[in-house]
């Protein structure tokens, strides 16, 4: 994979056969980046990387389920999976799914990390079921995908601040 | 694992380390099993071990959800997940996870052997995403239950031959 040049990019590697990791810092404090990340209001701003979001769901609880469906220019595609676990401001466990693939879960671990400069870095490791699976999410235009929705959430951030 | 001397019992094994199978020959031809396997009403019956079951959603095509909850003397209990293949009479896949460890997410494929006798072979293998999970299932009483289970889906299926 290649490490794309831009610093603002998420760096992304695949620490085991069946994971994706990627590592982004944003220059927010954690408390912002938890609200951000959890407020349905803000996620509806930069999840879907412009395109407009509807929130169906979002109960950001164990055993909470989400649903997000993003209507973009090509179509809409939904997105649907539920909280395993919820430690405020320091930790998510939530499942994914995209409903062009229904039934291939991946399991998403978040964390940030409060880098105690008014900074902070996420980390998000994904966990399918096999490696094809973990391959067709590589190739399926993810990094593209997850930079612009960070992209936006940094602009999110900075009008928190 | 000890293999249940009742020749009624499901054969349970564990093909790799992140999988559950389990195989269990019924006396009725392979449409009425679909039919018990697929019905709401009939499904009713059986998946509860004589539980009240209420199956809130059940929507046996790609991309539909399902969701049971069974009403027991120590409480209720709710289950759901979402097909992913559905190949009338003869294959099912699905997701499955219990409210109880939310996000814990298995994928079970179901198949039908039509033994040409009157008989049908049902296979169940079900993938975790890690052994720990597996083995978790293991632990958890499912060999009893679903024996219990495919008990009760012989009287339904006697009462429809």
């Amino acid at each position: 994979m290649t490490r794309a040049a831009n610093p603002q990019n998420a760096t992304i590697t695949t620490p085991s056969d069946r994971t994706i990791r990627n590592e982004r810092i944003f220059n927010a404090p954690r408390d912002r980046v938890w609200q951000a990340l959890t407020d349905p209001a803000l996620v509806a701003q930069w999840w879907g990387r412009g395109n407009k979001l509807v929130i169906e769901r979002m109960e950001v609880k164990r055993g909470g389920h989400w649903r997000f469906v993003e209507h973009g220019p090509e179509g809409s595609h939904g997105y649907e999976g539920r909280y395993r676990e919820v430690t405020p401001k320091e930790r998510v466990v939530q499942t994914f799914e995209w409903d062009g693939m229904p039934g291939h879960v991946a399991v998403e671990t978040l964390t940030l990390e409060d880098l105690g400069d008014g900074r902070t870095r996420l980390v998000n490791v994904s966990l399918f079921h096999t490696t094809e699976e973990r391959d067709g999410m590589l190739h399926s235009g993810m990094e593209q995908g997850l930079n612009q929705s960070y992209a936006a959430l940094d602009k999110v951030l900075a009008a928190l601040n």
